[in-house]
């Protein structure tokens, strides 16, 4: 058993906790907590840890694995969470392309352009599965996707929908273009998201909490859109623009393949 | 100046910010930073504190206003922030009344059971807002709608959707059956939610976080919708869910009047 956070995995995970470059460097990330460790594809599992009597408690999710125990204090140091759960994993990095994604058939994706909310991006992936998109694109500079508080808040779904980041998304929107794939922006001088046609290829474009698209992207996207809001309501949280506008696209394609 | 924590009105507020009890005996709660601090209704508006800095910086946002001044540490105290914009108000409850909310015309309503996230409730009452909700209907161990938490997340909305708390919320299902809203909770073997016409008056049921409606209330509501849910997704989000069900009514009821 571990006992002491000067062990070098345990050094390791700490940097892995803390830090997106010590997590791209590594190609690995952290996993928390019952439910979200038994999401895990086989395949992506790299190490387990454990405290004891978490172990001895769930024997039997751990069949046939190589398990790390550590004490209590130490789950302490390298867990999120305020109250660790006793099992934490380092799953390797999913790898997706772009190309891929983009070839799939009338395909619906959410673009986020520097996104910062780890809450909003986990519940963007959670939201997004639940209407059935076929992936994400991500600037760069929006929040990493590996970071604890993001994969919890996804409840699983960044295992199984597709994400990418890329370098710039004026070439992705161009590169949709081509590929007939519609690409809207929410705009106050939209349309009402709710008259658009979202039956063929269809990407939403997200903008940044505080400051929506830049003005380059929304120029480079073909059409605009707008959630209509009563009152004095000004915008919607990024995450429920991003839930209705997929949500929209799904009742608008069932029962039509 | 106020320069001590141990003055007898910051005293009173440091219970206010952290009470719920507290703020039901003194009828006050607190609203914090310019943007929350812009939106207060006059007739609402108790007390105000600001830091010297901030109030040289703003001083036309309060004009006719009595403002009592603080130094940077005591409204370190008082704020719920960890960085206080400098201003903080203390606000009077407002007071709506059950049978007045029900006696609106074809009116839409977000009923919630027991939702304990504070981020989840103030994100139900401003997409609320946005979808034209006549109000918010709660049971009385929902998370205080007063809390700092919650009144931030609203971004202002809590000054303009209506909302009550209630004993039982079996019998706010009854009396909406008596007055010809329809009623609805989300459930695995309900009807697809776009399905159903809200165009007469409707309450959506909400439930608890974790544990959804208690049965109890599931079967006392009229009418059983589910969101569908692609993937591997279990549940979504309950403001999340909240905010699907009113912009759908929306979408349908829009251009109907």
């Amino acid at each position: 058993m571990i006992t002491t956070t000067q062990n070098k995995q345990i050094k390791q995970i700490i940097k892995l906790k803390k830090s997106a470059r010590e997590r791209r460097k590594q190609e690995l990330f952290l996993v928390e907590g019952i439910r979200m460790f038994t999401e895990i594809p086989e395949e992506y599992l790299y190490k387990v840890y454990a405290s004891e009597d978490f172990y001895n408690e769930h024997r039997v999710i751990f069949e046939h694995m190589d398990v790390e125990l550590v004490s209590p204090q130490v789950m302490k140091e390298i867990s999120d969470t305020m109250t660790p759960q006793g099992v934490l994993a380092l799953v390797k990095m999913m790898k997706y392309s772009l190309e891929d994604l983009l070839e799939q058939e009338k395909p619906l994706f959410l673009v986020l352009e520097n996104l910062q909310d780890p809450g909003n991006l986990g519940t963007i992936l959670r939201t997004g599965e639940g209407a059935g998109i076929n992936g994400v694109i991500m600037s760069h500079d929006t929040v990493d996707i590996y970071n604890p508080k993001v994969t919890r808040s996804t409840m699983g779904s960044i295992f199984r929908v597709p994400f990418v980041y890329v370098d710039d998304l004026l070439e992705v929107a161009e590169t949709m273009k081509q590929k007939n794939i519609i690409t809207y922006a929410a705009h106050l001088n939209g349309t009402d998201y709710t008259k658009e046609d979202y039956q063929k290829g269809t990407a939403f474009f997200i903008g940044n909490e505080g400051n929506g698209l830049t003005d380059k992207l929304t120029d480079k996207v073909q059409k605009k859109i707008k959630i209509p809001m009563c009152g004095k309501v000004e915008s919607l949280n990024a995450a429920m623009a991003s839930g209705l506008l997929v949500y929209e696209a799904r009742r608008q394609r069932q029962g039509v393949d």
